[in-house]
């Protein structure tokens, strides 16, 4: 597919079929994805793959009970315009989805964020362009028991940057909307 | 182009053409990029485009003022591996580009860093398919002297995310070498 109607069509997916993503694949996507740019080509990420559902439910559940305890103590939280989803039993914050990388890296990595950013993005249109849908959930990064860090394989001086699910969509949702760049000034 | 083809064959590009790129494709460029994702469909990002050659040397010359600045306040700080260069009179952190693009936005925004990043990539990604070539300048963004601020048109609650660099390439470099993906663990 062409790079312009990749960009155009790419959308974030939270539908799925109920078909499992090779192991093989998504590890070839992570491959291709590392061609990212990153700081003084530092290239700080690693990966945890969560290609089972039952262990994902665990990270969802895990998820909302941190988020929660996080808007209990602090109203101010900007979690808490999900509060009403994340109490809801039936809500998973990786919506089905078959599979989830975690895109991590070391704790006090300084461009870490930005770095683990555009390999998501190369990640997310690679995986879009053999026709699998991806969405970087952002309630998924609150993983914190350390029982639960050290089954996934997650060390103590990593943290999660981005958790993408991935798999074969079932709906393709209209674009959100978008607005007009906010140019602010054209020196020329 | 395809999608894979343009991913491995994209460059940081620091070797340009003295030509002009007309400012009518750099906003094409932005608006195309403003399909990235974002955190909540936030968008936060913001632009400011110099196509001033005389400007982004006086940029170029405050970034390497404040850098030294800061090296020589605190020996540790990150910048010092490139002060020698810094030093140099004749080096330009823009590398004699004929545009600059600063994706910038509020201070404060949470996720600012992320979202800046997603744009950054279609940005660089989507020039690239137009024979563009860009580069990200970690070191342009340390422009403080508000004179300057705002005579570029940057708002006082606003912080550069990402100074891209944008012309004709010159010579396109052989790929940067990279690692093996560091899989820490496959739960399957």
């Amino acid at each position: 597919m062409e790079v312009q109607e990749l960009l155009k069509n790419r959308r974030s997916i939270r539908d799925y079929e109920e078909k499992e993503v090779p192991v093989e694949t998504v590890t070839d996507i992570i491959r291709e994805s590392c061609l990212a740019p990153s700081s003084g080509n530092g290239q700080p990420w690693q990966f945890v793959v969560i290609n089972r559902k039952e262990t994902m439910k665990r990270l969802s559940d895990e998820s909302k009970k941190n988020l929660l305890s996080d808007i209990a103590q602090n109203p101010d939280s900007p979690a808490k315009k999900y509060e009403d989803i994340l109490r809801n039993k039936e809500f998973n914050v990786f919506y089905n989805a078959p599979c989830l990388v975690y895109v991590i890296g070391p704790r006090d990595y300084r461009s870490l964020d930005v770095d683990c950013s555009l390999f998501a993005c190369y990640f997310m249109l690679t995986a879009a362009a053999r026709g699998l849908g991806t969405c970087w959930i952002g309630l998924g990064t609150n993983v914190r028991t350390p029982e639960l860090m050290r089954e996934i394989g997650i060390p103590k001086g990593c943290r999660i940057v981005a958790p993408i699910i991935i798999g074969y969509p079932k709906n393709i949702p209209e674009p959100s909307p978008r607005n007009e760049p906010k140019m602010l000034k054209i020196v020329s």
